[in-house]
């Protein structure tokens, strides 16, 4: 079912300044930046990798407000991983899937993410801890 | 520099159950399974993906005993997310180039890690939170 680990979520206090480092330890290049209102987020996506099955990115998420989802994570726990998105290619039916093997849906149906993606999350109650995304590319 | 996201590592308390959840929701298929006493862990390799660069893992990490980096881990955030494992292909020249970046190495050589890989450790107090893992794949 899992195409590729699309990305890593990373939440962060300053995606300026994040961005920059990642540019200058690592050589990633920003190959989005984009606000998401609905999720209380400015992102960027840094480019890793490519494969056959899509494109590998570190998503950098910068808090929009305190009152934010990941800015109540800021809060909580720090800087530091946010959530894991892999690859799908039909999300409606891997969504239909892990819920069938009794992982708790945040969404039920799939709604818009980064660079045009269909994407749903998956509760860490039921996934180990871990914020789960599945992420299907958009058409090319 | 960076040539995939190798692994996502997930702190977990029970490797068995653990894995057969990623089995069972996801489909993914156990590569190896391995005790590094090093690094007080038993630890499994589930395979997500290949790549040109190689191929890509969610290691789930359980700890030998509660005084075990993972352990602590554990006792104090419980499970979820460890660390983040990126390919590279010369882990001696991306470990000097890092350091040279001003990222704070927690492994200044090189180590045994999964599978045949030789690993090193980024200090997550410079890695925005993360703690990051270099993996240079062993030769096929």
């Amino acid at each position: 079912m899992l195409t590729r680990i699309d990305h890593v979520g990373i939440a962060c206090r300053d995606l300026t300044a994040t961005i920059a480092f990642y540019e200058s330890a690592f050589g990633l290049t920003v190959a989005s930046i984009e606000v998401n209102e609905a999720q209380g987020v400015k992102e960027a996506m840094l480019h890793v990798a490519d494969s056959p099955a899509g494109s590998s990115y570190v998503q950098l998420l910068e808090p929009l407000g305190p009152d934010t989802p990941v800015g109540k994570f800021l809060d909580r726990r720090g800087e530091g991983v946010h959530h894991i998105g892999y690859g799908v290619t039909n999300i409606t039916a891997a969504l239909a899937a892990v819920g069938a093997a009794g992982v708790r849906l945040i969404d039920e149906r799939p709604r818009h993410g980064s660079m045009g993606a269909s994407i749903a999350f998956l509760h860490p109650s039921s996934m180990g801890g871990v914020l789960t995304e599945l992420v299907q590319a958009p058409p090319t």
